[in-house]
């Protein structure tokens, strides 16, 4: 029995603890849910069936691509069963002949219009947040060694682009998008699907953007201040998230700055160990930060897997979670400045039996 | 009075004769609406309320783009809201008093079990398929003059990158990576805010895939066979949508199917005017490629604008509408045989008063 096949059987058991004879999983545009990729190896869009008694059933878009890829039960072109979640769903309903009054649960993210169109006939439909997909989540938050294995793939082209920036930037004048095109480049060159989600590169005069617009342009870097990179590498599914800050001949209130920064990583870093509740971390961090002089105006953190934002997400005042032994995820503290610029040092760490275990090697590069 | 006060303008108005006194929509990950875009030219994520009375409210993840970047009667930071739609949406209600019994719109995309949370207190709260978000669609799927002249620019950036890599492929040896970057770069450097959607880029060997996965690699091109490009610009928020298949050295079953999809193209073409039901359309490709002995795997083509796959689809069985000056859409037939590879030619089209005009300049190209 393959890992899918395990990960499958784990999730048919909480169906049946729970009464439910049918889960539904949906990936596709629009209801993204990785979760798939996770259960069955299918990297692309599908929806995928999951019964109380271990049987799956997946649809995808692409039937070529799933016969390489994907692990299930059965698998069936989506274009057999109607190509939209509702006549799927009616003819596997159909096909199952499922007793009346089972219970059927389909996507948490389904909009209200569609679960209404669905649910109907003797089934019982149930939609609810915190339910079956929120336990897949659950599960997904603490990586098992496989993914570990994948993890690790990432973050090690990570530190290998990392240092190839920084040669770069020390060697001469380049753009935001030769920087930007040197981790698409050799991310796939090393063997990763791509980048983990759209590169950020934004020289001094943008860099006080929390998400800089556009991505990245022909501005020219390194500058003098602050100029920040953020970027992933998407290895078999799994991505790393990084960020760096570059410096350069930095004003005092600008050096105030990146202190601030690497004092808020130490904060962090003194938390992370299992038991932390995220908001206490997250709290500790914003209150260092507030003593400083600045309001981080987004969160600490967030896991890092098959998606780019996941479970445990460290966020101040909301989601509290305990950390445990094999969650991994971002810390990222940020501060920004519409005239001083901004900064942000993002690594990527995982909690361990006692304490934790940092898993990137980046850095405010000080040129 | 600006563009976007115009199109604000007009939902309201619709508002009105819909007696729905607040219209909420949203774009965010997870939930994406290009229509906030659209009616306030702000480029992030954000929630936008439009009032029947005329006002606006646009609640900015990023208040500094936003303040660059976007117009609304008033500009808040998200933050200020919680940071929720739900919460959002609390506060907005309970700050402007709306008489009990009043009718407020939430997106269509809303998932249930939210829906479910948010639909409380003495309002009506309505969240429909085809409702006001989808009157904004249809409002967007007809282009108007502005539109067209940003849209003509990233067509123009297209075709100048179409001609660089038949430049590239026909000097020689290089790969799927070399041209997805030539792409993004050139792109960037003609001022375009990126690509449209990420570049497929697939060799003989991988083009049979309808998408391929991964995107592109170090596979070499030019290869002997069928080779695949799909990319788009895209330009203060429009993209464009081209595919280029690129051929070398073809069997006689590659040559029929490259003339099976140039004949698919003649077969559209011929009725591509004001008045077309897009399933008419689409079944008379389908049925074309059929007589030569292939089945389409995917829809003929789909609107473009500010987002990548917009109304009108030109789907053969479902969706029909009847086509109408201004609309902008992609035509783009494709077969594909795991042995004898992919084919793909797609371009840009608007129609007009009497018939079409070809927006890009795409084409088989012949090594």
């Amino acid at each position: 029995m393959n890992t899918y096949s395990e990960r499958q059987k784990k999730v048919s058991s909480l169906l049946a603890g729970e009464d439910i004879s049918l889960l539904v999983l949906c990936d596709r545009e629009g209801m993204r849910n990785p979760s798939i990729r996770y259960l069955t190896g299918h990297p692309s869009d599908s929806v995928l069936f999951i019964f109380a008694d271990g049987r799956s059933l997946l649809l995808p878009w692409d039937i070529n691509l799933a016969r390489i890829k994907a692990t299930a039960t059965q698998i069936k072109p989506y274009n057999d069963y109607g190509r939209t979640l509702g006549q799927a769903l009616s003819k596997v309903l159909a096909e199952e002949k499922l007793p009346a009054g089972s219970r059927v649960e389909v996507p948490d993210a389904l909009p209200y219009p569609e679960f209404m169109n669905i649910a109907n006939g003797p089934y019982q439909f149930v939609c609810r947040e915190n339910g079956l997909a929120s336990a897949i989540d659950d599960m997904r938050q603490i990586k098992d060694d496989a993914e570990l294995v994948t993890l690790r793939k990432a973050f090690s082209i990570t530190d290998d682009i990392l240092d190839k920036i920084e040669a770069e930037l020390r060697a001469g004048q380049c753009t935001e998008t030769d920087i930007a095109l040197l981790i698409d480049r050799e991310a796939r060159l090393a063997g990763a699907e791509g980048t983990g989600f759209e590169t950020l590169a934004a020289a001094m005069g943008r860099s006080y953007n929390i998400h800089a617009f556009p991505a990245y342009t022909g501005a020219i870097m390194p500058a003098d201040g602050l100029s920040i990179i953020d970027f992933g590498v998407k290895y078999d599914g799994y991505t790393s998230d990084v960020t760096t800050t570059i410096t350069r001949n930095l004003s005092p209130e600008q050096e105030h700055m990146v202190a601030l920064i690497e004092g808020a990583v130490d904060v962090a870093e003194k938390l992370l160990k299992p038991g932390t509740l995220t908001t206490d971390l997250s709290g500790a961090v914003n209150g260092y930060l507030e003593s400083g002089g600045f309001v981080m105006p987004h969160n600490l953190g967030h896991g890092i897997g098959l998606y780019i934002h996941e479970k445990p997400f460290l966020r101040a005042k909301v989601d509290p979670v305990r950390l445990q032994k094999g969650m991994v995820f971002t810390i990222e503290p940020g501060i920004y400045d519409p005239k001083l610029g901004g900064i942000r040092l993002e690594n990527d760490y995982m909690i361990t039996d006692i304490g934790y275990e940092k898993l990137t090697n980046s850095r405010i590069i000080r040129l």
